[in-house]
């Protein structure tokens, strides 16, 4: 797979369409998956891997359901690469910054992706822009019923998956859904959620999973348990809480609108302005103006601008996109200037403004 | 005289020409008198102030040499109009606040005013654009000198003129210049270059006098010593010392482009982008953004505005002025957003832009 190919667009998770995509961003679905015959990765030797990796890669790639699967042989990656991957969403940290044979398979419209020794033997994924929990089960569901077919999964008829971490033992399954919550994160109130959430065994984290920060006002919020319960029963539970957070997010919404509309119009106005003119400018830094940038647009503050431009920012403005769109490799300070001049460009041709 | 006429003009000392007008905002000239016959302010009665103001005001406008002279009654203006005259730099805030007959006699290009019954009987009063003290000196000398015609000034043969506070006894004469120093801020030179001129006893003051705060980088170098020298000598020592000034500044400019070129910019154009694009914007923010922005254009980093059209800005922004040109009073809140449009409306006509 040539992923510069990939670079010049947004991916699934960002294309913003689906279902609520003002609010909600993707939804994920993750199956982890081990080969009976062979130890987990932890335990595994070179040659296990080797032989786990031309397995796996071979069925996996007779499974073209969803799209034709492309497989990217992760260990020969250079660095940049791998980044770029995980900036997609594709494959996890973990799996890029692991060493040995791995690699992933991805669909082409980047919807499915299947990792090769990540934590997991394997580990499938599906993702949907917007809220669309259920397509992206069904989808998944029929992945992994094909794969069993032709691969002995380990399982346990207690237990059911067993899996490389006792955390996802059981149905090996992870629902997560990923929203933009600014007005919860302004009106200070996304700490009292997570909180709710958590009682009722909900995770919350950042942008790029577990032990990330939440940057640019980006949550997932997934299901902790994977024993004991139907695979359906744990995306219902997902998928059932996330109306509840998005009238939320509105209602913070409408309150800043009507209580506090000067302040709400003069941050995203701002946001706007500095990204239109800045000529350094951090990761982090454009996440979070982007982040107003899009809360306005989605309130009609900002009305020369499109989600979809957004999205595409959003994912182009991250170190590697940078890079490869750029063609070379850049240090920090020359991505920040490298940054600020793309964020120009882009967003100073959408009202006929020159980029200085 | 129609102050509504003065208000759509930047007045003289924001004017942007004269020499070394990259840096140096207006040169200033006061002369200190109080007549013999008449108590200082703080003894007179009512009854002294009016009869002090009738006789100056006579005889002041007699002097009809630096163009035609107009009258302002300040005891009868409304509060926002004494704010108007305070932020046009032609009656001090003193003179703005206190009570009783009081009045300024103002010249049409607003290169002199002549206030009665400040703390002393008169204070004269010559402002030009730039770095222009001799022709400013003249200009005032030759106003003393008709009134000394006409009215008999306080005078003691020794001490020389006498004067309400014994600092401005002898010469009654203080001489100032506004500077602007963004690049001295920046490098943390200032504080240094403040204490040396301390040691040649030079006091420096914010923008609008004694008390008050350096706001967007301005700031007035003036004479302490008003007795025992000839007011030639006044006139040069701080005539003296502004091109050193002026060769720190443009020092300090030259290292940054040379050394932090890329930041330089970047604080040059984000202050650009937040004034065209701000909601609601406070008068302090207002002024420092704005002092980026001159030095900007001054260094030619920001291309497509002109000193002039800054300069109006900083004026108009203010308070006072921004309340009249708009025509109503408008509480702090208000005036926020106001300023913010009037802001978006001015830097946004420029480039053709739309204010949104």
């Amino acid at each position: 797979m040539d992923l510069n190919e990939l670079v010049s667009t947004s991916g699934e998770w960002l294309r913003g369409s689906g279902p609520e995509s003002d609010i909600v961003i993707s939804s994920r679905i993750r199956l982890a998956r081990n080969l009976a015959e062979f130890p987990f990765i932890s335990r595994a030797t070179q040659q296990d891997r080797t032989e786990i990796e031309n397995t796996l890669r071979d069925r996996v790639l007779e499974v073209q359901e969803s799209g034709e699967l492309e497989y990217v042989n992760v260990n020969d990656l250079k660095v940049i690469d791998r980044q770029f991957l995980v900036e997609r969403q594709l494959i996890s940290r973990e799996h890029a910054e692991s060493e040995g044979a791995r690699g992933v398979a991805i669909a082409r419209n980047e919807q499915v992706s299947l990792m090769i020794n990540e934590e997991d033997h394997l580990r499938i994924q599906v993702m949907h822009s917007g809220l669309d929990l259920q397509s992206a089960w069904e989808q998944i569901d029929q992945i992994d019923s094909l794969l069993a077919q032709k691969v002995n999964f380990a399982y346990h008829p207690k237990l059911g998956f067993l899996t490389a971490c006792p955390t996802n033992v059981g149905t090996g399954l992870r629902v997560s859904v990923m929203l933009h919550l600014p007005a919860l994160v302004i009106t200070r109130q996304i700490d009292k959620v997570f909180r709710s959430l958590q009682k009722i065994s909900l995770a919350v984290r950042g942008l790029y999973g577990e032990g990330s920060q939440a940057m640019g006002d980006f949550y997932q919020i997934s299901n902790q348990i994977t024993l004991g319960k139907k695979e359906n029963d744990l995306v219902k539970q997902v998928g059932d809480i996330v109306p509840k957070l998005i009238e939320y997010e509105r209602k913070a919404r409408d309150f800043l609108v009507r209580e506090s509309h000067e302040n709400l119009h003069d941050k995203v106005a701002r946001a706007y302005g500095i990204l239109r003119t800045a000529q350094t400018i951090s990761s982090e830094e454009t996440m979070h103006l982007l982040s107003s940038v899009r809360m306005g647009v989605n309130l009609g503050l900002i009305e020369d601008l499109q989600i979809p431009l957004l999205n595409e920012l959003f994912i182009h403005t991250q170190p590697a996109h940078l890079q490869k769109l750029r063609g070379v490799e850049l240090d920090t300070a020359d991505r920040n200037i490298e940054r600020a001049r793309y964020l120009r460009r882009h967003l100073n041709k959408s009202n006929g403004d020159e980029a200085n």
